[in-house]
C-alpha cells in the first residue's frame, strides 16, 4: 500500500480524483494512495459532506483491486476500520470504539469516516477506492457537528501525528488485505466483534433507507451484515443502512 | 430514454465515455446515450474486446440512475437483453434467442452482448453503465469469430436500419425500466424467461470463474439468478458466469 503517492495541497475529494484517474485509464497500480491537506468538497456515504480542515486531519484514499464480487466489497470498508482503530489506539493511547458499519468513535462522538466506492461489472469489482477521513488535529468542529464529533486532539489533549497514524494504518490494511485473499472474511470479522461494542448484545435501531429495524445486536454473519434480533425473536441481518439510535 | 445524446463518429468505447463524462461530475441526466459508428477499443464482459465495424453495428451506451443496490444490478442486463431481443424481432422477422444471461443469438450464433458496468457505494448502485453492441449490417465477420458471430444482414439477407432498432429499443427498455421501478423485477424475469430457451430444461455448463455447474436449467430465481438442477438434485442458483457448453 502507498508505493505509488499522489499528494496534494488542496484537491475537490481525494476519492473524486481516483475515480478520474481510473477513468482515463492511467496506469493506476493496486495500493495508489491519493492524500490531501484540504478538500473543498469531502465527501461522506450517501452524498454527506466531510468537514475537511487545512492539515488538520488526514484525508486520503487507497485505490484496490479486489478479486471479489459486489456483495464482499463491504468486507473491505471493516477492514479499513479495524486497520484504523488499531493503528489510532497504538498511536494515541485513546479508546477507540467501532460504530457500525464503520464510524470510528471516541467517547461516543464521531472522528473518522469510511467512504468505499466501487466500479464494477454487475458480478464482478474492477475497481475500490476507499476513502477515509480522520480528525487528527481539530482545536475545533464547526458547530453544527462539534455535538457528535471530535478530534484526536480534543480527545486527547495533544497534538497527534498524522504521519505516523497514517504509516500505521497502512501497514495494518496491508495485513488484513493479504489475510484476506488467503483466508477470506473470517479474520476481519472476527477483529471488527472484538472490537466494536456494537457487535453484541446491544440495543440499537438502523434505517436502511427503506425500513426501520430495532433489536439487540447479535454479532456480524459470514459476508459482514450485522445479526439484529427483533422483539418477536426474529434475527434480521442487516447489509447496510444508518445506525441512528443507540444505548 | 435518448433525450441527451453524444453522437461520436469513432471513439475507444462509449462505455469508456460515459464513465469520463460521471467522473468529471458533468450533468448527466439519466437516459443519456453515448453512440458511435466506430469504436477502437470496443469492450465485451471480463475484459474482452468488441469488434466494432465502422457504420456496420449499433455500438452504444446509457447512463441510469437506478435506485437499488449492486445486488440488483444485474436485473437491468436482462432487461437490456429482452428489449433489444424484442427491438430486434419486430423490425426484421428474424427469430432471436437470448442465451443467458444476456447474448442474443440467431440460428445459434451471437449478434449481439451487453456489458454493464456500475459505480456504487458497497451498498447502493450511484450510476450505471449499460453498453450495447449489435452486428447489424456486417457483410462478413472476422475470422476468428465467424464460426459462433453472426449479423443481422448475413441471417436475414438484406441490409437492416440501424435507426429503426435503437428506437424501438429505446422505447422497449423505458417501458421495462419504468415497470421495474413500479413492480419490482418481475415483469423482467417474466420476460427473460418467457423468450430465451435457455431458462427452462435445457443441460448446459456454466463456468463462474471458480467452479464449474453443470445441470438443468429451472429458471430464475426473484434476483435474476439462473436455477441449475445438478445431478444429484441439489438446485444450485448462479448469478455470473460464462455458459461454455450446452445442447
Amino acid at each position: 500500500m502507498g508505493r505509488n503517492l499522489y499528494h496534494f495541497y488542496r484537491v475537490d475529494s481525494t476519492n473524486a480524483f481516483a475515480a478520474r484517474l481510473l477513468a482515463h485509464g492511467r496506469k493506476v497500480t493496486e495500493g495508489t494512495l491519493i492524500i490531501a491537506e484540504a478538500q473543498t468538497e469531502g465527501r461522506g456515504r450517501l452524498g454527506r459532506s466531510w468537514h475537511s480542515e487545512r492539515e488538520a486531519g488526514l484525508y486520503f484514499s487507497m485505490v484496490l483491486f479486489p478479486k471479489a464480487p459486489p456483495s464482499l466489497a463491504p468486507l473491505f470498508t471493516l477492514g479499513t476500520a479495524v486497520a484504523m482503530h488499531n493503528a489510532i489506539e497504538r498511536d494515541t493511547r485513546l479508546d477507540v470504539d467501532i460504530k457500525w458499519p464503520n464510524d470510528l468513535l471516541i467517547d461516543g462522538k464521531k472522528m473518522c469516516g469510511i467512504l468505499s466506492e466501487i466500479q464494477a461489472e454487475v458480478d464482478l469489482v474492477r475497481t475500490m477506492i476507499i476513502g477515509v477521513g480522520v480528525n487528527v488535529n481539530h482545536e475545533s468542529l464547526p458547530e453544527e457537528i462539534a455535538g457528535r464529533a471530535t478530534s484526536l486532539r480534543i480527545a486527547s489533549g495533544r497534538i497527534q501525528s498524522r504521519l505516523e497514524i497514517l504509516l500505521e494504518f497502512l501497514e495494518e490494511f496491508e495485513r488484513l488485505y493479504m489475510a484476506f485473499e488467503r483466508k477470506g472474511p473470517r479474520t476481519i470479522i472476527d477483529q471488527w466483534t472484538r472490537l466494536s461494542s456494537f457487535a453484541q448484545g446491544r440495543k440499537i435501531e438502523i434505517h436502511d433507507g427503506v425500513r426501520k429495524i430495532a433489536g439487540v445486536t447479535r454479532g456480524l454473519n459470514p459476508l459482514g451484515a450485522l445479526r439484529i434480533e427483533q422483539t418477536d425473536g426474529r434475527v434480521e441481518e442487516v447489509y447496510s443502512g444508518d445506525l441512528v439510535k443507540w444505548e
